[in-house]
């Protein structure tokens, strides 16, 4: 691939003559045209041509050089210019992405087979489209419920059987994958795990989507390079999820950044979801973040259901009960059709 | 007012008898119960009563004392214990607040009588409920335009005699107060003013309107403080409006917080709007933020307009021209019925 | 003044030849000279040439136009490049700035002509160069104490007669300005009121210096421009200081961020302090905070002792008693003299 | 182990007397001591008892509950209430932890025998006490250069035999943990991997230190409880190394949260480390960073140093040549002395 790319070099008030030069040859040794404009107090440099021969760290290194600004675009596959269309992935049947609008509902935990079951069966009736639950749980704590492993990947699929609902579910470790992806229809990358490039490359060989969650401290950008990794590895069907990054203000868990959607949509031809649940960590802002995020444009919302979350065995205080994700659901459908968004339907 | 208060006081592992003592005494005297758990490793102690009589600090500065969680409202006016109806705001027959949704829309400067009334035609016809314009503007740099004062002002006011729109816009100094409040309708105290005392003080003395924006690097709780300066001096309009906060992703200008609206409407009964404009600074990201913002339950709306954005005195990239704005508030009307808003209607 | 100034301008993938051409002819009219480089995937335009001429918004808006990165140096007198020395501000014979270390140590309140008295004599043994205290006080909270006004003021010119200390106090509104000169030696803009441009303003009119404090909210580069206002008003003595930034953790009330001093250093003549009362809140963080901020090169420290900390009316469970704040200026001196910094010291 | 705890339970303005009474009901049911406080517009409940028996999740999702305030000790193997004693890990005679100040340097990435030699001498020789350099390398680009492998692991060992230098080595995931225990003295997990629980466990299963680095978006707490699981595991010599957490002001690339040291050091026996240069990603930075760090008492220091930061594989911009690192140990061997720690001192 062939991109233009460029950077601009700030040069120290002070610098010399034979400093500048050295920044300009440095400039053409890589096969880039310098271009400079010297000023009363300082001079600049830009420089233009083909992104593979940019090495900004190259020209930072040198004396008399203050700052560089490169211009590259760090993804490739990622990203909108190499892709102009939407990408739809499909899953069983059921479409994610474009003007698709998909909901993935279910428990935190897998914590029983009866749980599960009536979870799902409420929130297909509802229009989910997806079921979620988690069978390895990535807990803070060594010393929290650390989910039923196996036995919970099981009840995933015999649920998944008896409703239709395609499962959603987090593989924690690259040693894990093969088994998670024999139960799993998508398989779930954590917020912690973003980084964790062992995992990222091993979901890369899977033929099973993988929705990637954004980790609270990286940026937009980090994200689709942490994409890129799953994409170059051959696997293309990559669904991004923002569920919150790490703020200042502790009235909520995480700072929902929801601009990120329209954000990402505008680089990346991938289809972003939104997790409420987890960005604010309370009940009461998950339904109007979730209408927030269809009417932002979100392709997915991923909600937490639990039929008692007084007696979930991990974040109670931010699932749903079966009835208010119902309700939900209702808005929902409205908010969609204002933005032109098909939400899909059950049968 | 009498609150109820409390705070759990945690003693460092190797408190000694006599600074346990120290610390139930301490509690005694300021009128409060002690209650006490000794654990192998350490002892807490838990104090509940009235909140007038709580000082936290006073037992956070005594020897064992490892860390003191109080419990207070710091604010009382603007929180919905003390007001539990929605407050609802009139000025000149529009509402804002409550079910209602109220659209603010006009230059980010006032530059020319011509540019105003262009915009306010086109805005009112969209359904815009009120004009901004910035008369005196603050900006980042000494070097920048500083908007056009007096002149400013009273080519809002024709152009709101011309249109029927009532004005808001900003005030910038308590010095300003008295003149600003002849020709707006609203007064309007910015982000980077939020905590400006002396204009909190000024403006609580008015009788008009306040709409006071959240500053970039403040939380929810110090926002509704800055809100009980305005309330406790006597005006008990308020309007609060999220445009973003510091965040550490620079692909947005500042990071909307988007959750604050329903977290805001839980526990205050002041009316909550949105500025997206501010918040992203791009043009293609404000539309979608203003339709999640009315999702999320904004009860209005404030975005800048220009008739010709790529001329702008201040914030070209951010202005939407008349036509867009006129489709999003198209938009804005399905998402405000799918919430059950109201949204403003123009004759 | 001439500046180099310059931009790159990134181009949507699918941007036309007609759109292409727009930028050029844009940047031309701008007087600036055009450089282009095409790929595969997108075409980059790189801008040079005077500062001056650069304006990036009227580029940003174009059709096809995905970025713009411009290169401009917002503030001009308060950068390094137009004032090559560092800024030595001198205040009734003691210096602030360039190889001087002093230390701005008192109440956080003034609450006694005894209690400022008793402080003030400790810290002068101790070896503090300046008095601090105030008078009036911005606080979160309406009904929190809000100084004593002129009445403190007055303990503190008295204090500072008897002990040769000159006085740092704070001034919050552009009216209060000419009283406060009257009394204070070095007048304090606070976080709070750091983007308060009218203050900034009439400050700048003074003849006294101004230390202005870095909002929490607050980059590097906004903390400049601020001083910019005040030097483009003609006072040229302008004293940074770094107090904390928001930052995700709650485990101190602030982050300190520390490597904002050499950063400004690096660009700006002006000195630049630290106060690591107020970064971190609590007690046992002041003195390793304030060791590090004198082996980063802080120009100044500013530290808040108190003689019952535990009876202070604001801010008490970060107050140092005068023994703690003693033993502090013996490491000090240790840390100073390793990097280089003359310490005041006292008669 | 049995520790105390507490929560205070805040009650809504309208909560009913049947819900106070579920509360109470509910503490009384977790084996807790319920303390109420009345007050006119709302009611507290405070909790005090054994911490095993807090369950504040299931408080907080009764109806007419505001919020819940939990006081709990997440780790407790990491907390000094477990272990008063600084720990010190000793690593092939060389100490970490307690009143030792031990610096780690060596290049950001192995490249070659020769530059790994050259760099291992100089550093040995200024006083550095562990050799760095990266064999794996996670990097945010799949296209970047991702280390030398195993191959980089035999070099590191070949040096260190040569020069005595222990190394200090990342491993980036659980199933390469073996190979890299092999030739690393002290294993690393990167700051991306903080929240691997598979890796952390791994290493837990070690007989080598670990050197944990926290995640730019991690709070201390976290940081703590990722610690708490490898020490849970059985290896209780693990090491803290902060490097920098996300903040809004990118002119530096991350914030250096230097009060970080004492905080941890207040709460935890472990060693605190820092690593200037991937804070800060510039090299002008690095040294005063590095001093303050020591000045703030941390235990150690990791610096980059390359012979040619310019022809660096991997972040060139922020690493030190040889000679800026000997003259930076001179100003370190003062700043140790002056807050009482002691530097390794190269034979």
């Amino acid at each position: 691939m062939n991109w233009a790319g460029g950077m601009i070099i700030v040069l120290k008030a002070n610098a010399s003559d034979v400093e500048v030069r050295a920044v300009i040859e440095r400039i053409e040794q890589m096969g880039l045209k310098a271009h400079m404009s010297r000023g009363e107090f300082r001079t600049i440099i830009g420089a233009i041509g083909d992104e593979a021969k940019l090495r900004p760290e190259s020209v930072a290194v040198l004396a008399g050089v203050e700052s560089v600004m490169p211009i590259m675009k760090p993804y490739k596959l990622a990203s909108r210019d190499f892709h102009a269309e939407d990408t739809v992935v499909e899953v069983r049947g059921r479409k994610i992405g474009g003007k698709h609008l998909a909901v993935i509902a279910g428990p935190c935990s897998v914590e029983s087979e009866e749980q599960v079951r009536l979870v799902a069966k409420r929130v297909a009736a509802a229009g989910a489209a997806f079921l979620r639950g988690g069978a390895f749980k990535p807990r803070t704590s060594p010393y929290s419920f650390q989910g039923m492993g196996l036995e919970g990947l099981k009840i995933l699929r015999d649920v998944s059987l008896q409703t239709g609902l395609p499962v959603v579910t987090e593989v924690m470790d690259a040693r894990q994958m093969e088994l998670v992806a024999e139960y799993a229809d998508v398989l779930q990358v954590g917020a912690r795990n973003m980084q964790n490039y062992a995992l990222l490359t091993e979901v890369g060989h899977s033929d099973k989507p993988v929705l990637l969650k954004r980790g609270p401290g990286a940026t937009v950008e980090e994200l689709l390079m942490s994409a890129e990794y799953i994409l170059s590895e051959g696997n293309r069907n990559v669904i991004l999820c923002e569920r919150g990054v790490r703020g200042f203000d502790k009235s909520t868990r995480y700072t929902l950044d929801l601009a990120a959607v329209p954000n990402i949509q505008g680089v990346s031809h991938l289809p972003v979801f939104v997790d409420p649940s987890h960005a604010t960590g309370r009940r009461e802002l998950v339904v109007p973040m979730a209408l927030a995020a269809a009417a932002a444009g979100a392709q997915g919302i991923m909600v937490e259901v639990h039929p008692h979350p007084d007696k979930a065995m991990s974040d109670g205080p931010q699932q749903l009960v079966p009835d208010a994700f119902a309700l939900m659901m209702k808005e929902l459908a409205l908010i969609a059709a204002a933005v032109g968004r098909q939400l899909h339907q059950p049968k």
